[in-house]
């Protein structure tokens, strides 16, 4: 069987079901309540729950479903499992207390028995998945304590559920959505490579983010990360890099993270893309998911304050973009237009004195001649409003370049950066992240056939 | 003379003095309508201006003046200066159009003269300064466009005006506070190293960083910056590190930047500290704002995900901190108190099933055992309230260790973050970044004698 019985189950079995979002079951069946398809709540104490008819065993629920979610203690989990033979296609074990506490012989046991009655298993200690193309929602956190990104092209796989619930936040905060997010825990059956192998083909996910701590498989793994690698945009975070950490990975999924350097040369080998730390993810997942990867790696930065020009600049050094010299020619045209205390290098100086429009005439004229742009718009002159933004948007229609912006998140331009995130550009708080971000759309795409 | 009359003038003279904020020479009279000393504003063409009585030439002033600023073009600078020969102790040269523009005879013919006729100088192409305990803002920048953080702890000395308005903003940000902030451009006689005398004796000033691109008097430079280091944190954020970034530093401000390697290598044969870029600066500022810096490298981390500890315990190594083992009698008694399925390691994982309180008990046994603690709450788990703060407000003045907390900045634990920074306890909105305000209150400090 394929995934789709995962991602776009018509029929949800979920047992553990509670009568309240106090219990864990509670949540997860509240949540239920948005999925389109039909949902059998497990229960034997109720015969209804949130309104929805509640059933004492699975045996009585009338159809084999697609996916069963299993929230109840881990050693009631191998019995429940075998009641499963025959009534589902999947199941989502969320429940924790199996190898990350040193529990081995009992998620053996689990592992076993899934493969005995050919169900696949997504977890043990699992957050589930979020398919809001399908308003699917299995993860036991209350809304009002994570809010969810809105539909989008964003795939989030994750093997902590903490991380995941983290990184779902940071996407919303940075005004994107979301495809599919999965957190898949203990990976006794699903693991990330078939996670991977499942986003490369699906349609609505444009850009897909990893964290991993350890890896079950590693030449699947490869095999996997590469394909999807050469189909999208696609990042992973490593943690576990360091013994500290590779400690702590091992409590907490009891999987070995494995040395970390060899893993580092064997993605970087294989071209798979790795972000250096959480906001560093999350800022290539911005601009990836706002716009299309391009290729080549020389960027124009024009700035209306020179020092930050100059943090710019050493970033692009560092993150391996070329601050490339303007063409005599080109220098030479924006030095006739431009007022004669402007900085006509790269970056492009327009000083405290500047005017939107100063941005478009430096965009317009150097177009052909690089790869993609960082536009720095310090908003304490008078010179930058929010007419800029509708200025920008005709100007990048034609340019169809990668555009990034900096602009500082002190509250004084709020209003210019929702305009341009609404635009498809991205804003960053700091030089260095907008860098950042641009390296994303620049160097992490697949590579042109 | 020191520097008193810059910084604590009781009388200030504006040339170039203008009727409205569409004029720069107007927003800074604005501002310096709310200085406590008197003001003169200069312009031949009014007798008063915004309410002040209104000279047309420093001539007529009543008094030698402590402070003079000068925003006029910047070839009327020279005579504008021969003419404040014992007019005035110090000037500010807000005006540009000098060396930064390969105006150099016009900027050696200014430093001439203020030799000439002894005065001192901040500037020319300079931002000004800010002492908010002396309601002192000489900057060309409107409130609205640029909100200054409130009196605090923190010196601002920035070669850059651009990123001093953006270090300001983000001081604004991390909910701390200024005590002097200072843009000295071009600095043909007051430096950088003037500033970090002065800093090292200013009472109000606890932690001081700069933003710098070239340095004119090395090895000055070095001699002040390390007397600074020994009394007080202070963090540096050089610019100008790859050829593009010192192409650009040369055509912000004229002066050369030098090799990077050389001095980074420099600051840290003298101890002197160094950001690495924007984010680090600012992270490291507020943690050491807030917190006494302490001594020593040993950390325990205290999390309720998994996942984000192990990215917390990686930064550690990345950044030179220990995440040392527990003691065994400490994680025996911890065993003994907290759910089994908790991980009693370090970090120490309190799982989803997190409450308060274990926090507190948490910290209560480790206190001796560490030297610093990093706390991640991450609030989409119900165990997780408001409450949190009271308790740890409770906890921290018994251990008077350095704690930082990272929660994510999603919008849910808004109110649980603003209690936790009034109560001084830093919050950062990833792992690495906790890690990274910690450090610098572990290892920024001057060293113990």
């Amino acid at each position: 069987m394929n995934l789709d019985y995962l991602f776009n189950p018509k029929s949800i079995t979920l047992i553990g079901a509670a009568h309240s979002e106090e219990k864990l079951g509670g949540v997860i069946l509240k949540n239920l309540l948005k999925f389109r398809g039909r949902v059998y709540p497990v229960n034997p104490n109720y015969t209804e729950l949130m309104g929805l008819k509640t059933y004492s065993s699975t045996k009585n629920i009338p159809e084999s479903v697609d996916l069963t979610i299993i929230m109840r203690p881990a050693s009631e989990v191998p019995e429940i499992l075998r009641g499963l033979q025959g009534k589902t296609m999947c199941a989502i074990i969320a429940s924790s207390g199996f190898a990350e506490i040193g529990q081995n012989k009992l998620q053996d046991e689990v592992e076993k028995i899934g493969k005995e009655i050919g169900v696949r298993i997504l977890g043990p200690n699992c957050m589930g998945l979020y398919n809001p193309y399908q308003r699917l929602d299995t993860f036991f956190l209350p809304y009002e304590r994570l809010k969810r990104p809105k539909k989008g092209n964003v795939a989030v796989v994750s093997q902590s559920g903490a991380i995941l619930s983290c990184l779902l936040g940071a996407v919303r905060e940075a005004n994107t959505g979301i495809s599919k997010a999965i957190g898949y825990g203990n990976a006794i059956d699903i693991d990330e490579s078939d996670l991977y192998e499942y986003l490369a083909e699906d349609e609505e996910t444009q850009v897909v983010i990893s964290y991993i701590e350890s890896v079950g498989n590693g030449r699947k793994f490869i095999e996997k990360a590469k394909i999807l690698s050469e189909k999208k945009p696609f990042i992973i975070l490593k943690a576990g890099k360091g013994l500290s950490g590779q400690a702590a990975a091992f409590s907490h999924t009891g999987r070995l993270a494995g040395k970390y350097e060899v893993f580092h040369s064997i993605l970087k080998q294989f071209g798979i893309n790795e972000a250096e730390d959480f906001d560093e993810l999350i800022d290539a997942t911005k601009a990836l998911s706002y716009q299309r990867p391009s290729k080549g790696n020389k960027v124009c930065i024009i700035t209306n304050g020179g020092g930050s020009g100059v943090l710019a600049a050493d970033e692009c050094m560092k993150q391996g973009l070329e601050v490339a010299k303007l063409p005599d020619d080109k220098a030479g045209k924006l030095r006739h237009v431009f007022p004669y205390f402007y900085g006509i290098n790269n970056p492009i100086d327009l000083t405290a004195q500047v005017r939107n429009e100063d941005y478009i005439t430096a965009l317009n004229e150097l177009r052909d001649e690089y790869d993609g742009f960082v536009i720095i718009a310090l908003p304490n002159v008078m010179g930058i409003t929010e007419g800029l933004a509708g200025m920008i948007k005709r100007a990048i229609t034609d340019i169809n370049k990668p555009v990034v912006f900096h602009i500082p998140a002190n509250g004084v331009a709020k209003r210019l950066i929702s305009l341009l995130e609404k635009m498809k550009i991205p804003v960053y708080p700091s030089p260095e992240r907008a860098v950042k971000g641009l390296k994303a759309v620049l160097l992490f795409g697949p590579s042109p056939k």
